[in-house]
């Protein structure tokens, strides 16, 4: 059985609110109902992506908003969980166990999950910038990257927040030099290269082909693969130059889908941090090994249209959801007019989690 | 593609132990793998069923046992955790996703999960044992069943119990009249009406059809469906005489099994609360409404022989997993002398979550 995306919501990322986290859930869903020709009836499955400590959240959610699915669970993966529960639902809906299945990914502003405290092959260095700090050395040394080339993949990401009214960073302009500029936090990342941890509610509705016919515009699930390295840095890569789980899971996703990176026109790939952007360009294959920086210039793909983490913020489990409704709304070409970009046929997702010990990559078509 | 459990593994259940989350999992998951002829390179995902807060739980685990699966993730239902866990792996596997699945489920004595914090409904009467007093009373009130009846059932577990070491109250004999004389919580329910929160971690390995011929003993999934009602008490029942969930969940079982409850050889029953035994006779379909506590001196059905809740404990996302353990290894023939039933054919799983509102049920074959 075939697998659509039907629609989808994504709401304003905040630092903070006052909503609870099952009241953020509830407003995208709330959304995502009124936007689609599927019967709230017929939502067999609802999903619940988030790092947060909330249990039987999904059955808390259906109830808050009269839903009655088959299954009904919370995922977590950590910065992966948004997309690991798409595959679980594309899985639901492939056998046939399930027909629309809502996927929502939430997260509160002191969500957990930002410190790898397992991590005891980082021995104190165990926050997220202190691995990214050491890829964007490595790639400096090996492919004469620098500096400013990092700068340009911020500056590229936050102009497209500017584009997204749901961004974090949404009407905040930096240019190069605020970027170069930043605040510096471990060599030579500044506080521009990291994206911002935040809150976020967003949710999806996935089809089998059987509903589709009721789909205003369905965008196709083509290729979807996962894989994972463990949890510690030392699992990530062999010599600090690619990080092996996205490479797979791109391999992977392109067999599948029987397309390969050429045939892509727009991607969301994960800019935790601005070094994460030009490997994503190698290790899914967009460009070879080392030549990452010469391509943040390119105009034959899209990248991060919504503003990437970089721009919109990081709400950890509905990352994963956000970036996949990014390439979902391009496709559907129901993009806000500033922001949508023409003749989209094929997008793709790369998410990961925890320095790169797990990806999971998603091909979407129209 | 068909799908079933090739082998399973139980660590003793315990009230406290030094192990952290990961170890407990980790021991558990490396008895299975001794257990099957499966290698550890065909372990193609990873599903862990825990109510507790760490996060990314799955994948620290792979890595501690040198696992490298496709799909690794965590699945919380509260009680109902372990049987969603393993009809997402069902599924991954039917789909073809993925060959060999570990669904382990591993719960510390503090996790949380014991308080209905969400549950409006019953304003300060948020204890399960809340609940579990109305569902008595009303049995009590309109099917003449009595305080004995309750306590034949925490008798009869308890004497299981006894027969399995992996059990928290192993060796530890209740009588009938120690169960009478047993402290009064929330009439009509005492101490012994109630199962004890505590540690477990179990595990079990799902194959799909093209691995059984490597499997010794393949025991079929026949039947899995699964029933949400949202997640407060509110909606559990329309009259307090049935769990509505469980009747849904029960009917779509033995549809897609094309079997019927008398086919039954043996099944575990979510005994949270002794009245909860008597219920499930009922809206499983073992014996006609109101009919439950003249159930509980028939031989024909062997149910709850690890101990149930009562006996064993109930350590949250760990008890689905146990329950299917129990079938598994009943119908392999591979249980201790003492508990192991003969002839039995076909087995019965029954897990619930907060009041009812959610219930799996599972349906295995030899």
């Amino acid at each position: 059985m075939k697998v659509a995306i039907d629609s989808c919501d994504t709401l304003k990322f905040e630092r903070y609110s006052d909503n609870t986290l099952p009241d953020l859930a509830c407003k995208s869903i709330i959304n995502l109902l009124n936007k689609t020709n599927i019967d709230r009836n017929e939502i067999d499955g609802l999903l619940i992506s988030s790092c947060s400590n909330e249990n039987y959240l999904s059955n808390i959610v259906s109830e808050m908003i009269n839903l009655n699915p088959k299954i009904s669970t919370n995922v977590e993966n950590l910065c992966n969980s948004g997309t690991s529960a798409i595959f679980l639902a594309y899985s639901l809906i492939t056998t046939g166990i399930c027909n629309a299945i809502i996927v929502a990914g939430v997260e509160k502003h002191n969500s957990p999950g930002n410190k790898l405290v397992w991590d005891i092959t980082r021995g104190d260095f165990n926050l997220p910038i202190h691995w990214a700090s050491l890829f964007a050395k490595n790639h400096f040394r090996n492919f004469k990257t620098t500096e400013d080339d990092l700068a340009m993949i911020s500056e590229k990401n936050h102009n497209n927040a500017n584009k997204n009214p749901n961004a974090l960073f949404y009407k905040k302009k930096f240019n190069f030099m605020d970027i170069i500029n930043s605040k510096r936090i471990v060599e030579p990342l500044k506080l521009l290269d990291c994206c911002y941890p935040c809150e976020g509610s967003c949710s999806l509705l996935m089809i089998s082909e059987r509903f589709a016919k009721k789909s205003e515009i369905p965008i196709w699930i083509k290729g979807i693969s996962q894989n994972n390295q463990g949890a510690s840095f030392s699992n990530v890569s062999y010599d600090l130059s690619s990080i092996i789980s996205t490479k797979i899971a791109s391999k992977d996703a392109f067999k599948q889908a029987k397309l390969k990176p050429t045939d892509i026109d727009i991607a969301e790939v994960h800019d935790a941090f601005t070094i994460f952007e030009i490997m994503a360009y190698e290790d899914i294959g967009f460009v070879e090994k080392g030549k990452g920086s010469t391509f943040i210039k390119q105009n034959a793909i899209h990248f991060n249209t919504r503003g990437g983490l970089l721009g919109c913020g990081h709400p950890i489990g509905a990352t994963g959801i956000d970036q996949t409704n990014e390439i979902t709304i391009q496709l559907q070409e129901k993009s806000p007019k500033l922001r949508q970009k023409r003749d989209c046929k094929r997008g793709l997702i790369h998410n990961m989690a925890a320095a790169g010990t797990s990806s999971t990559i998603i091909i979407l078509q129209k």
